[in-house]
C-alpha cells in the first residue's frame, strides 16, 4: 500500500462526533453545545458527567437519581481493597488505578444491568476510593474507610486526602477543576478507548486502554511536570530569567501551547482566577505569582500561552495535592467524557483498523541457525 | 475541521513500518523479511520472538541466553498469585491477563535494566503461568507450580494446562500456532499499543491497551467463536447444509475473509496441515472433516477464504484447550509482535493524536436546573 504517510493522525478527520465541539479560531469549548466557560460557572461536576453520559442535562429528579449511582461507586470490597494492598508505595499512582479498573472488570463485569453508564458514572468516586485507599496504606498501613457521606465527587476526594470535610472554596475549584478536564475531543486517550471499543470489547477494557494511554509524560503527565517546573523557582524575579534562560537553550515549557486552539485556551482563564482565589484564600500567593509571571514572559517572549495543565498544578497544590497523584484526577474527570466516547464509538460502530507504509527489509531466504554471524 | 471523515482508518496509511510486510496480490506475510512459510517450517517460536523484539534471527549464543530471559518468566511471586486468586472463576480469561500484566508494571515496574525487550519477552511465559494458576486455583482450589522446565513457551502452556509433558507433534503444533499468531501489522490491538507508547507511557500500559483491545469479539475472540459455531455441527454434511442456510439467512460465519489478502489467507494452509496432523495423531478426524466442509462450502457459494482463526480452532481443540480461553493464546503469542511495534513507536514518536467532525448540537444556553424538562 502507498500513499500520504499520516504519522501523528495529524489533522486526519477519524470519526464524526457529537460530543465535544472546539472553535479554534474564537477560542471557544463546548461539551455538547454548552461553552465551558457557562458550565463551569453554573454547572457542577456531577451535572456535567450526567450531560456527557446523556447527551443531555439532567432535572432535579434525574440528577438526584444520577447522584445516589455516582455514590455508590465509593465502597470498595475487600476482594479489591486486598488487590491494592499488593501494590508497593513507589507505584506510579496511574498504575494503581490502571490495575484496579481492571480487577473491576472481573468483579462487577459489565451486564444488560450493569451497563457501561452504570460502570462509568460510578467509576469517578471509585477510582477516588481507590486512590486514597492505596495512598494511606501504601504510606503508613492505615485502611481508611472509603464511604465519606459527601455530596460531590471533588469532596469526595479531598475528604478522603486530608481526613475531614473540605473547605468549600477548595472543593468548588476541585469540582471545577473536574469540569475542565471532564472532556476534550479526540485526544491521544480518549481514541484509545474508543479502538479498543471498535472491537466490541467491554466498557473495563476502554477504560483500561484510556489510563493506560492518559498516564504518558506527553498526555496525563503534563499537569505534574507543569508543577515539578515551578517549585524549582525561586520567585518571579528568578523565574523570569530562568526562563528566558530556558528559552534560549530551547528547553520545552510543559503547560504552554495547545494545537485546539488559535490564540489562548479558554480553560486557562478560569483555571487562572481560581488559583488566584485559593491562594488568596490561603493567603500563599508565592506560587501563584511565580506561574503569572512565567505565563507573561511566555507569551511575551514566544507568544505561546497556558494550557489546561499550567494553572490547574497550582489549584491541585494549594488543594494540598502531592504532585505525583497530580495525573490521576484528570483521569477521574475525564471518566465521564470517556462514558461519552465509548458510547458514541458503539452507536455508530466501525472496527478502527488502519494500514501502513512498509519501508523494511526485501524478503530474505531463512538462514539455518549454524549460519547465522 | 471539516474533510473527508476516515471512520476505522480503512486504508489509511498511519506510519511507516520495517516490522511486517503483507503483499496483499500474492497473498504473502513476511516478518522483517522471512515468509511466514518459512518461518513455520524451520523457525521456533523463540527464534520469531527474537527476530521480533530485535530485528535479525538469533544466533545460536544469542539464541540461548534469550531462552534464559524468556523462562525467567514463568516465575509468579506471591503479590501476584494472591492477586490472581481474587479473580473469580467465571471471568473473562483475557481480563485475568490484563490484570495480571498490569499489576506487574508495580511489581516489576519498566526501568533502565528491566527494559521493555526484557519485560516483553518473559510476558509471553509469565501469562502462561498466570493464565493456568488462576484456571487451576479457580476451578479446583489447586495452587500449581509454575516452574516447568520446559524448552518451550509451547511447551510450558500444554505442560501448566494438562499437568504433563506434552507429546512434541501437540507441543510443536502449538509451537507453529504461535509463529502464525505473533505479529500481523496495524491491525487494532497493535495500534492501540502504540497510541499508549506515542504518549512515552510504559510497556506494562502498551501490553495492557493491546489486551483490552484484542480482548473484542470483533478481534482476539474470533477464534473462540470459530469454535463455537463448528461444534454446533454434527457431520459434515448437515454443516454444509446449515451453512447454505446461514448464508441464505445473510448469518456471518467467522474465521473467514482478510482484506489484507486477496484470495488465501498465506496462514491457512500451514494451520490447515497442522489441524490435519493433529487429528489424525489423535485418531480423531470428525472435527476437521466439519471444518474442511464447512471450509469448501464457504469457498464455493460466497469465493470466502478461510483466515487465521479458523483452523486454528481445530489446532486448539485437539491440543486439549477449553474454547474460552483460545483468545488467551493469541495474546500470548502477540507479546513479541507489540514488541516489536512499541520500539518502532519509541524509536520515531510522534504524539498519535487525531482529529474530528462535530456533528452535533448548535451552541445552546445554560439552563438552570429548575428550568430543565
Amino acid at each position: 500500500m502507498s500513499g500520504e504517510v499520516h504519522k501523528g493522525l495529524a489533522g486526519v478527520l477519524v470519526d464524526e462526533t457529537r460530543i465535544c465541539q472546539i472553535n479554534k479560531d474564537e477560542n471557544l469549548l463546548y461539551y455538547y453545545g454548552y461553552e465551558i466557560k457557562d458550565l463551569t460557572a453554573k454547572a457542577t461536576y456531577e451535572e456535567v458527567s450526567y450531560l456527557l453520559a446523556h447527551g443531555e442535562l439532567p432535572t432535579t429528579d434525574q440528577l438526584k437519581g444520577y447522584k445516589e449511582t455516582l455514590s455508590q461507586g465509593r465502597y470498595l470490597s475487600d476482594d479489591l481493597t486486598s488487590v491494592l494492598e499488593k501494590i508497593p508505595a513507589d507505584a506510579n499512582p496511574m498504575d494503581v488505578l490502571r490495575t484496579g479498573c481492571s480487577i473491576m472488570g472481573s468483579l462487577e463485569p459489565e451486564s444488560k444491568e450493569n451497563n457501561l453508564v452504570v460502570i462509568g458514572s460510578k467509576l469517578a468516586n471509585r477510582l477516588c476510593s481507590m486512590l486514597m485507599y492505596w495512598h494511606h496504606f501504601s504510606d503508613s498501613g492505615k485502611r481508611i474507610e472509603t464511604e465519606t457521606g459527601e455530596e460531590t465527587v471533588a469532596g469526595h476526594f479531598l475528604h478522603l486526602l486530608h481526613g475531614e470535610k473540605p473547605d468549600e472554596t477548595f472543593r468548588r475549584a476541585l469540582d471545577v477543576s473536574l469540569i475542565i478536564y471532564a472532556e476534550h475531543d479526540f485526544n491521544s486517550s480518549t481514541y484509545a478507548a474508543r479502538i479498543a471499543a471498535s472491537t466490541l470489547s467491554d466498557i473495563y477494557s476502554c477504560m483500561t486502554s484510556a489510563i493506560g494511554t492518559l498516564r504518558g509524560p506527553l498526555h496525563g503527565g503534563a499537569n505534574a511536570k507543569v508543577m515539578t517546573t515551578l517549585e524549582k523557582f525561586e520567585d518571579p524575579g528568578q523565574a523570569e530569567a530562568s526562563v528566558i534562560d530556558m528559552i534560549a537553550n530551547k528547553v520545552r515549557l510543559t503547560g504552554f501551547g495547545q494545537r485546539a486552539y488559535a490564540t489562548a485556551d479558554p480553560r486557562n482563564a478560569i483555571n487562572k482566577k481560581w488559583a488566584k482565589d485559593l491562594s488568596d484564600a490561603a493567603g500563599d500567593t508565592a506560587l501563584y505569582d511565580i506561574a503569572e509571571r512565567v505565563e507573561s514572559v511566555m507569551w511575551r517572549e514566544k507568544k505561546m500561552f497556558a494550557n489546561l495543565d499550567y494553572y490547574n498544578a497550582v489549584i491541585y497544590k494549594m488543594c494540598g495535592l502531592p504532585t505525583h497523584i497530580f495525573p490521576t484526577l484528570f483521569l477521574i474527570a475525564r471518566t465521564c467524557g470517556l462514558v461519552a466516547h465509548v458510547t458514541e464509538q458503539r452507536a455508530y460502530n466501525r472496527l478502527i483498523h488502519p494500514s501502513s507504509q512498509f519501508i523494511g527489509t526485501d524478503p530474505r531466504a531463512f538462514p539455518a541457525l549454524d549460519d547465522r554471524e
